[in-house]
């Protein structure tokens, strides 16, 4: 079996099925993809908030490849079996102007930069408070080229894939993504090294990383239309949950109360400034859609695990 | 310690401060509550699709109470620790016309009754397909009474609860609600033994239930201006999910999609009908927001347990 590998310069800046491959493979063959993080190096261990206000914008958020897996056809279906992902020993996570759910109420640009380790599988996000997140590293990127012409922001997903931003594609997930030109042309990037249902700040732990995926091409699930996936099964020790809710007639109304409730809660309880409780949600606060068949209201839930809090 | 009883009889059809209560307890009292159906008993175990042709709208989602918490005032909480719930030994599922998220891809009325397993704690969707369902009882009505004057429905959720339909408040969680008048006037109902984020089709395996519950007036947490709760720690053995998604620029479209698409998946390869899958869904498969910052696409999901299929 063949491990090809893509390296950190073979990376590209939109989706357009005119970018011709880095490399070809077989069906079923397996590539290592060398990735640096979604600011594509321009925030490093070191930055400080000053980074944010210097960041080009164009050159975010690239993806490495693509890849040209042969005998993949229109229609065929891309199976993604993520074998590893390895995260460097740091991350960082940042409100930034004009992004994010609740951009309009965080306007100040924050960075926060993290140690990773990657040995206990935790990052202290506030050692003196006893807060920590366990790090379950995934690409927040993984998509194939789409069949319209032309080149396609990197920062929407489409139903091709791209910024899926989707924490349960970890090692042992399988993503399955819709062929939509000959050779697939698979690319992924965004290392996150851990992130909540939703990443409501914008950002996760974000993260270089080096990813090992299995690509086969399926020509069985030609219903898959949009990224399916099928996660590993991980025992989950018991773990407390609190949640807060939004309730609006706007789905999206109730899910900004819902994340505003959780900020005030950890803000009130939690000793932690509104941007903290912010990152918090973000790196570790799950969106759940609890209910959205009682007209008029849509319910909406932010539900942290309380083992992020050692005290 | 008292352990008072909400008794069958002792229900209303609307949240309405004026309706006096049955029953006044002490802050930190028991009170079990026996209910019925969300049918309000005319649904039962015997009852078939023309049950669903005859069913009185104006008689759905009773609560049984009001329960008057003494010493409750407006801008208190009050916390609803959830003792016990035990089901009937029957229960139903339907798609209603008009109702539920795809409510206009499923005109046809269908109705499904269950027989619940209370001892092993799981119901046969399909003993001969071999698909079952854990049971994790609930109430999906709890709520106090609204400042505001008059009769408000019980069928959507309010700031002050009501029809939550929240699937993770089961016995061993904690339920917090902003009280807004004297003595809160707290109710219950719509029993449900299993039931998926989202209750898609609009119905959850419904079941007449004795509930019973501590009530706690709160005077430290007048920032809980909507449900808020605590899930007990339970410890989840392995499962696998398999997921669909969707997505688009309306997050009530992209939740749409991320059901429809589930649906597709379960017809094609579990050889369910799509009414069939749309229950299923419904009853154990979560809706929950992956991504919802990298506009112009926000990406929802459906995650359905493995477990559910024993072959």
């Amino acid at each position: 079996m063949s491990i090809h590998a893509v390296h950190r310069a073979h990376n590209h800046l939109a989706w357009d099925n005119s970018i011709p491959p880095v490399i070809t493979i077989k069906s079923g063959e397996t590539v290592s993809f060398d990735c640096l993080d979604a600011s594509n190096g321009q925030i490093t261990a070191d930055s400080d908030d000053s980074a944010l206000a210097a960041l080009d914008f164009a050159r975010l958020d690239q993806v490495n490849g693509p890849v040209y897996v042969d005998g993949a056809e229109p229609g065929d279906t891309l199976q993604i079996d993520v074998l590893s992902i390895e995260t460097a020993d740091w991350g960082w996570t940042a409100t930034i102007s004009g992004f994010g759910l609740l951009h309009d109420e965080f306007a100040t640009q924050t960075l926060k930069t993290w140690k990773l380790d990657r040995r206990g599988g935790f990052a202290w996000f506030d050692e003196a408070k006893g807060i920590k997140i366990p790090l379950r590293p995934f690409c927040g990127e993984m998509g194939v080229a789409r069949a319209a012409k032309g080149a396609f922001s990197t920062i929407p997903p489409y139903h091709t894939g791209g910024n899926i931003d989707t924490r349960h594609v970890v090692a042992g997930s399988t993503l399955y993504l819709p062929v939509e030109v000959k050779g697939a042309l698979f690319s992924c990037g965004d290392g996150h090294a851990a992130q909540g249902d939703g990443e409501v700040c914008g950002t996760a732990i974000e993260t270089p990383v080096k990813a090992t995926f299995r690509l086969t091409v399926r020509k069985d699930k030609p219903y898959t239309k949009t990224p399916h996936f099928k996660t590993p099964p991980v025992t989950v020790q018991g773990e407390e949950y609190y949640c807060t809710s939004g309730l609006d007639p706007d789905i999206k109304e109730a899910t900004r109360a819902a994340v505003r409730n959780m900020i005030e809660f950890l803000f009130l309880e939690k000793n932690l400034t509104r941007t903290e409780a912010y990152m918090l949600c973000s790196v570790a606060g799950d969106l759940r859609m609890h209910e959205v068949v009682d007209m008029p209201n849509f319910l909406i839930g932010m539900m942290l695990p309380m083992s992020v809090f050692e005290k």
